[in-house]
């Protein structure tokens, strides 16, 4: 181990971090990761992940500089592989091209293998430090982080509404709430989540595609819908774009409308009891589909029932310079929630402005807090 | 008429509209005035209106300079007045001290006096300028104003909310929903404010003061409730703080309770029909009170029907950063809104963090914005 990290570790690191940014739409579901090699001052070779089946950064890098690996330092935006994935590993291939010193913003976040690469450079006599810009590191990779840790997705409730606090009108309207800047913000966020979920009710109600409108996208997100009793419509919006569609059912139920919504291209998965448990299909979605983060673009009952539950990690708000009036809809339903004292309590991340509407990135707190 | 303001125009009536400033709590009915008599490029004097009654700024700076206004050039945030109100008229006191040249941050707002105070100093070989830092100018006195031009004052609805747009939960309770440095801020907007308007439902559910608790406030803003059948309990903690209290009623109502409210310190005001139009409470708040600056905090059913009307001007929303659920109360009742191409559309004038709420001015756009 070498002591605290230089300036120049820092400055390298956060170069290694911006390569790793390149990888946001793409490298699902593994972690975005950028490496940089240094030999005196200077960068030799840089590369990041890609996608996945494809090399990881550490030998874009070594392949990129050609040889002058040799001696180098190499920064890497995460703590090398130590396992034969899709490819071999990297701590492998970093101490066979001659670096000299490896430093990693933060450590692998699988309990399993934490520290397994750095300690096999280690081993083979080559300086190495861990921790440098670890919160950042993290932050571009929370979802695989989150899976990593817990088990189940980084989940991020969308949603919009006029400043009032409605999300459509007493009859259902909704389209469109938030202007255009603010819906191409929302084809970013889905672009990058590993899911999009929603609710039967929204599918009924408002028929979307729920997938990412960019153009250039490689990787299409996994749309899931939650719907105990498979009334998605075979011909339903959903099923008109590229990208799979999982639904998430409940109790074997409707054996001709599974077999019209796998015709249609649908996946049915089940739960037991009548209506899926959200937390069990949260664990379903890391565990089966390697989910690192899920976008929820549902109606109240849905965003109010993962609140309840806990199993929110991040509310992307848009508000909309409108009002709507005391008779539309609200955000979330909370029907356990009846004093001042219960109300749950955010914490604002981020505030902005996109095109005319405000975007607050929030938060659920402790009751300790 | 000289030229375009030069560069020392505008930094000496910049100087004028801080010391206008100063006036904020205390000048209404009358509007906050600034005065700076400059000779060779310094200031020989200076002042402002203090106080309704009492000298204007003009009078101050010319007592001030203590001769040495002779032929200098004085610097005034409204147009001096050339009417003989509580105190003589300021264009014949600048005169008389033998200023050289006067500018004026904008004309008088009222179109029948507007442009004399100018025109008599102009008759008498002193050099005027009209129009210097006037938009700031208006900002200042935006109520004196907007009642000067339309015969009503400025309306500002007041609101806090939870930042899923709920007032209150299901059952009434809604203490408190922003944080103490959000409510420092509203006792600060009551103060400049000339009334504080509510609704008897707000007064029966939650029996406010409405009073600005500030230290140090020499003057109180009228308290007004709207009240056709005069419901308001003669012991009604509005009864229990310094300032009047001003009952809006319909047709002549209950003799008895009225008696009881006169007593309790009340002025009740009657208009006809089963309810005050809220236009005609405008009106006469105008007219009979001199108010410029009215502040509403009401519930959804007085703040909606005062935005259908079109009568308010802005609205200062105070979001904090809490859910409080769909059964909550709402901000604005909007009965006459049922599609999304009728919702209000607002525009965001200033948005600020004070303590952890999110303070929003906002101002309803024409239609055809």
């Amino acid at each position: 181990m070498t002591a605290a990290p230089t300036s120049a570790d820092i400055r390298w690191m956060r170069r290694a971090l911006v390569l790793a940014a390149r990888g946001e739409y793409s490298t699902d579901p593994n972690p975005r990761v950028g490496c940089v090699l240094v030999r005196d001052g200077e960068m030799v070779g840089e590369g990041w992940h890609e996608r996945p089946g494809e090399a990881h950064a550490e030998i874009h890098a070594i392949q990129a500089a050609r040889g002058a690996a040799r001696g180098a330092t190499a920064y890497v935006s995460l703590e090398p592989c130590a396992h034969q994935g899709r490819t071999g590993p990297c701590c492998v291939a970093l101490a066979e091209a001659g670096v000299a010193r490896v430093v990693a913003a933060v450590a692998d976040p699988n309990p399993q293998v934490a520290g397994r690469g750095m300690a096999y450079l280690a081993e083979r006599g080559i300086d190495t430090l861990t921790g440098v810009l670890a919160t950042e590191a993290e932050a571009l990779n929370r979802g695989f982080f989150h899976r990593m840790r817990h088990g189940r997705p980084w989940v991020t409730v969308k949603l919009a509404a006029s400043l009032d606090g409605r999300t459509a009108m007493a009859s259902g309207e909704s389209r469109w709430i938030s202007g255009e800047a603010a819906r191409d913000d929302v084809h970013r966020r889905r672009a990058r989540s590993s899911a999009v979920m929603s609710g039967i009710g929204t599918v009924l109600a408002d028929d979307p595609r729920l997938n990412p409108r960019l153009p250039g996208l490689e990787r299409q997100p996994l749309r899931v819908v939650l719907d105990s009793e498979l009334r998605t419509p075979p011909d339903a919006a959903l099923f008109s774009t590229a990208g799979p569609v999982l639904i998430m059912a409940a109790g074997q139920a409707a054996p001709e409308r599974r077999q019209a919504l796998t015709a249609a291209g649908a996946t049915v998965r089940d739960f037991p009891g009548r209506r899926p448990a959200l937390s069990a299909v949260l664990a379903s979605l890391a565990k089966q589909d390697e989910a690192n983060e899920v976008m929820v673009e549902a109606g109240a009952g849905l965003a109010g029932g993962l609140l309840e539950a806990g199993l929110v990690d991040e509310i992307c708000l848009y508000l909309a310079p409108h009002l709507m009036g005391a008779d539309g809809r609200g955000l979330f339903e909370l029907p356990g929630l009846e004093a001042m004292q219960d109300r749950v309590r955010l914490e604002i991340r981020d505030l902005r402005q996109v095109g005319e509407d405000l975007r607050l990135l929030l938060r659920p707190r402790n009751g300790d807090d």
